[in-house]
């Protein structure tokens, strides 16, 4: 580890284990004061780093905290994006330690531990890093290109202000990338870089059958059941192949060749580990696609949440009046996400039976993305892997999303690099979430290796 | 209305009111000082009505009201059940009153005012006529026969305790037939009584996919989804023709002669009126038979409750790792609960795909049952409904259960008489139950009318 890292090691870990200590969950209002003091504290962090200005600009919803440091007009100009946001953490019950108070413990893939708290990998640990990279630039002479920071408060329900944000700011926000680090790589000991994100479409459904609950005695059997219907809808969506049975769904589905499937295949998998740390004796999904060709270039269809009749203790022999459903949809190139929504609501009306009642509405979204492996952006992230994990890193494809990457590229015309630490068995979204100090450390050691090659690519 | 009735009714109504104020919930533990509550309350009010005796009798669960008047053991013993405890009241908010603060509302069905409480009908309201109908009987010079009576307070759980009371309490509860007020009449105007009741088989599954939430991007596609496979298990239970896909489910079930259908179609019966009231736009259930015959002679499988994943504001994108569903089944004659418990079980576990595992628990059930109706009590039954409402009663089938009728039989080698006086409009286990007035003061008109010709017709 690199001196300056060495020295700052504690204090860098005790200031994000303050920031994680915030309970940033964007997708429930009750957090809402949260949200701000989590803007407030990375806002104070960045001013301490060095930036030149960091403001906190307010939104229709949560606040986007901005900052920059330009250094000299003719270097190129880096844009770092990420979010200070986090799933909510329920189940709070299936958390070893509390998902708002960091614990360090030692995982099989994190021998020399790592920091288990919501939002410690996705995304706040992960935008610490560039925090403490850019202090470390600037304390050891200077940033090798010029640098601008956006960190919004929505990325985990869909970043819909950030999207107005940028189409008010184009000017501010003029950069030559985007640097991202909210992605993974494949182990500590194999460096990757993704090539591409899924789009993402998150609806919700209610079914409607009779106007009160009822008592199952004297009505079922005669009268539709709700959530034997929805349980009928959801069950038609899929095939006895795995796809997708929407109509339309995979029109615009572009086909990868197989040489370059076979390049994705070239990357280090183990199905059998795979299966056994998630302790399943099967996988599953679209006939004719590999596992990990399921989980980054075919789309899906997946209930998030399902809810209806009596869910307490005991039973209850009632009909229920209602039941209800999230369901995502996660997109490849070229599908188009409002298109599907589209697709999905029209399909959805087309398949209740006449007992029912349906109605559909839509969470959020995003497109799906490449980057071109061809860029001197691309080029600097692999090289600096490669310095810093002394390997040569893996391209390959991410399964996640990330809606607003293209529309910083239809609104700012510029690429995002996918330049993440993270690991996929980190638990992101799950209970028990964590981020492996090695991690976090070698993100910060890295990503001034990025700001070097970077900077020499585009001279 | 009869002149006792008259004189008394206002205490009658403020004394059930009272008795509807204690939430006594048996499914959900919560509850249990208030369960112990409402049998006191009921203890009380026996023996202000002048029965001999009335005990307590402590079970395993929730304890059972026992009590007797002993006039003359030449006399024919009327055995009265009952049920003291309620179904949950959730969901509180579909309440348009508090579900234990009983308001009086008039309603389309009930002209003159209905009670609306849990439990105003099912089945506190209902027992509560017993205990008016022999105070008024004690009043009025005695009664003509003797009567038992057991209140249990675990009706809508199973009543597992109450059959091994009846088991070890033979000598004690000798008489010549039961008594039960726990159903419905067709109409304020169409008196009837039932000839049968459906059996209950309720059970409880889990679904479990990866050991842990998974992020449904990075391993969407891949990895089966608990909710997606407990959706096509449960579609998968019935057919395109409305029947259950369980293997021998239909083996034991007794078709009835055209003949007998015929009689039960012949009950006055309105199917847009039905429609309306629910507000559907069509019926459903098993092809090859009517409305009234799905809900009364044919076996159904009813999902009571699902949940799994994230069903909190906004939206997560999770692979849950679980999901559960309250599963229940009502059954005919000569299906056997246990038998089709088992059956269940067996088919659910055959029809797991082997990307997940399932558990199946029970939660309990009962046997259907069918009244002789050309016995004395039927027919005493018959009587005392045409003295009372002027007209001559409807022989019906109810779709409900009442498990411990058959067990009654099978142990006492006793008939149970349904002879109940609610509507099956009354929105019984559904928010804004309710009783309606007429219903409450024409049953405690009725109850002794039964006294008369059953004592006549075993004289």
């Amino acid at each position: 580890m690199n001196t300056y890292i060495e020295q700052n090691k504690d204090r860098f870990l005790n200031e994000l284990f303050d920031f994680l200590r915030i309970p940033s969950v964007s997708a429930d209002s009750k957090f809402q004061p949260d949200m701000l003091r989590a803007a407030e504290y990375i806002q104070e962090k960045l001013l301490a780093a060095g930036l030149d200005k960091a403001e906190i600009c307010p939104t229709a919803g949560h606040p986007i905290v901005y900052a920059e440091k330009m250094v000299d007009a003719s270097l190129p100009t880096i844009l770092i994006y990420g979010h200070y946001d986090v799933q909510p953490a329920d189940p709070y019950e299936l958390w070893d330690s509390p998902p708002f108070e960091p614990t360090i413990k030692v995982t099989k893939n994190h021998p020399d531990g790592a920091i288990f708290a919501r939002g410690s990998c996705d995304d706040k640990g992960q935008i610490y890093m560039h925090v403490k990279a850019i202090e470390m630039m600037l304390a050891q002479g200077g940033l090798p290109c010029n640098v601008k920071i956006m960190f919004e408060g929505e990325e985990e329900v869909g970043s819909e202000n950030l999207g107005i944000f940028v189409k008010e700011n184009k000017e501010k926000l003029k950069a030559d990338l985007i640097l991202i680090s909210d992605t993974s790589i494949i182990a500590n000991d194999i460096p990757s870089v993704e090539t591409g994100l899924r789009g993402l479409t998150y609806m919700e459904v209610a079914v409607t059958g009779p106007n009160r609950d009822l008592h199952s005695g004297v009505y079922g059997g005669a009268v539709a059941n709700p959530v034997n219907v929805l349980c009928q809808m959801i069950a038609s969506m899929h095939d006895a192949d795995g796809k997708i049975t929407i109509k339309g769904f995979y029109d615009k589905v572009a086909e990868l060749s197989q040489a370059e499937r076979d390049d994705l295949e070239a990357a280090p998998f183990d199905l059998e580990e795979y299966k056994k740390d998630l302790e399943i004796a099967e996988v599953s999904g679209e006939k004719g696609y590999t596992t990990r060709e399921r989980a980054s270039i075919r789309p899906t269809l997946d209930v998030n949440g399902i809810w209806g009749g009596y869910i307490g203790e005991g039973s209850k022999t009632v009909l229920p009046s209602k039941a209800f459903a999230k369901i995502s949809m996660r997109l490849v190139p070229d599908q188009d996400w409002e298109e599907i929504a589209e697709l999905f609501e029209a399909h959805f009306k087309a398949i209740a039976p006449p007992t029912v009642k349906v109605s559909v509405a839509r969470h959020h979204g995003g497109q799906p993305y490449v980057t071109p492996t061809d860029s001197a952006g691309y080029k600097a992230a692999m090289l600096a892997m490669e310095e810093a994990f002394g390997k040569k890193p893996v391209p390959t494809r991410g399964g996640g999303s990330i809606p607003i990457v293209a529309l910083f590229e239809q609104e700012l015309g510029l690429k995002s690099i996918l330049f993440g630490f993270g690991l996929d068995s980190d638990a992101l979204h799950s209970p028990n979430e964590h981020y492996g100090l090695f991690n976090f450390f070698k993100g910060i050691e890295t990503i001034p290796l990025f700001f070097k090659h970077y900077a020499e690519l585009m001279k």
